[in-house]
């Protein structure tokens, strides 16, 4: 029989399908492998064609080369000029497209990816990642700052060179809203933080632990909405990835290097989302908070049943998926 | 510059991407077309293969043969077997996967969909659904019924045979339970039905409707999550699937045939979800609700974007989309 499991800091019910559960190798999807070249001419992302790019906003460079730069998207979904203006009219509200949309172009090489970049490379990433938080925060008007990495074309990206993104919003989202009520509720009624909670949990039990270091644990949820979610959160109690340090820098892209291998050479490098999902920014320094990394595999296909409930059937087993990938290199 | 919209029924905010918006013909993405038998000997779903469906629940049938037939789910999500058990452990809520899973097997030929059938065809699966639905609500501990259907594999299904799904929950997700809430709040404060006002501010402005019959009204939403949504709402004001007449059944055979039909034919058979968003059954019979179709094309990808916010890019004007399918046939 199939069990439900509740995820206390998503709110949301998923169906563990372990009757029909696939075993780890199941989900390996062999595709066609596609030889990139290291350069390519005609993409604006190689170095060289820097003047494709809408005007850059930060780089880390060396004396010879940029490592790293965040530019504005080309197609900005929000865009900081004006101003948040919001018009109802009747049943209708609508806000003007104000906010911010950049690209962080993660490297030179057109044919790279995480888990084949030195460490320090990926450090370089997440230090541009804290750079644009930081700058960004900084706008009147700003509310909330999604970064995210879409990875492969089941997971919306067409563009090959490594990229990530930012988003930043005028608005909180019903959905941040709703963690932040879990989160403050749990606060209320036990002191304790939420995240902390759960972080000391499954370092008690072991079972879905991927992997761990000095600052930063990998882990699968409990009740994962997909195939091989994973969670990394920090060890320190920290609301906003803004206030992450050096040293947390340095390890966090260890760690993110570490369980996009794993997914590399375990599952043969499926397309895959991950998120950094941070206290918004206007909410800053509440106690009840916990920023973490949320890595989703695309290895599964959401369907009519989870759009009509907003619950999720999830074919593998937690437990097994940790089992699997703490077996995998990285 | 974009603009961003409230749903004020889903409680969702969406970057309508007016910048980039695409034109409507450019969601058409021509696949290469796969000519199915209408037959198939290996087919658990077509007549002569009966015995390899499990336990039928339900058939609509003339002399001769079968026309609709509602069986268990071979792989059932959750069964009716034993009940609801709930079992807390620190943090973690668990319940056992009570419920229901039925497969509504729509015709008994292989190579057809809803634009290709009947009217009376389609009746027949609108009545199979009630049948269904009123049926497995008198369970005790059955608390939502979600009847849904995925066509196509961008839309998760791989079985061609065209079929439709019902899953009866044992809970009432909290997607439900926000819905709920913001329909309650807006009938506390207005004394009005949120989907009835919705239903007159689109049949007075007329941009958005795409068709409309006696009894039901097809229209893309305000802030539609993802290119070419659609909504069929019932002009009666009744909270549940339930409580749809045999009138009604007919006419919304007819609106949910037009509507994939200008789909079908528009967009050149995409694939899509489609559910039927109704109160959940513990709830009946409350004043604020009101039940309704909701349509999703699987034509964009969600990503991270998305996932990390709760938000949505939608590359697609609402209006434009509409205007679009008026014009073609049904």
């Amino acid at each position: 029989m199939s069990e439900l499991r509740f995820n206390p800091i998503s709110k949301e019910w998923v169906i563990i399908a372990t009757d029909r559960a696939k075993r780890p190798r199941d989900f390996i999807k062999t595709k066609e492998k596609k030889i990139l070249p290291e350069y390519k001419k005609e993409c604006p992302f190689c170095p060289g064609n820097e003047n494709q790019t809408p005007e850059e906003t930060f780089r880390i460079s060396d004396n010879t080369a940029w490592k790293v730069r965040s530019v504005f998207n080309l197609y900005g979904a929000l865009s900081p000029q004006g101003g948040r203006v919001r018009t109802n009219d009747g049943l209708y509200r609508t806000m003007s497209g104000f906010g911010n949309h950049e690209v962080i172009i993660e490297h030179p090489k057109h044919n790279t990816t995480i888990p084949l970049m030195q460490d320090a490379e990926v450090a370089d990433i997440i230090r541009t990642y804290k750079q644009r938080y930081s700058a960004i925060q900084q706008n009147r008007g700003i509310e909330a700052i999604i970064i995210f990495k879409n990875h492969g074309p089941n997971a919306g990206t067409s563009l090959e060179h490594p990229h990530s993104q930012l988003i930043a919003t005028p608005i909180v989202s019903p959905q941040s809203r709703s963690r932040i009520e879990q989160a403050v509720n749990y606060f209320d009624v036990t002191g304790d933080c939420l995240f902390c909670q759960t972080l000391a949990e499954e370092l008690k039990l072991k079972k879905r632990i991927v992997s761990e270091s000095e600052n930063f644990v990998s882990f699968m949820p409990y009740a994962g909405a997909s195939p091989f979610q994973a969670w990394i959160f920090p060890r320190r109690h920290m609301a906003s990835f803004d206030q992450i340090n050096e040293t947390e820098v340095i390890d966090l892209a260890k760690n993110l290097k570490c369980i996009l291998s794993k997914l590399y050479y375990g599952l043969d490098n499926p397309d895959y989302n991950y998120t950094i999902r941070s206290i918004p920014v206007t909410e800053e320094g509440k106690e009840y908070f916990h920023w973490y990394l949320s890595i989703i595999p695309r290895i599964s296909q959401p369907a009519g049943f989870e759009l009509g409930s907003g619950m999720f059937i999830n074919t593998s087993l937690p437990e097994e998926s940790a089992e699997f990938l703490r077996q995998v290199k990285c």
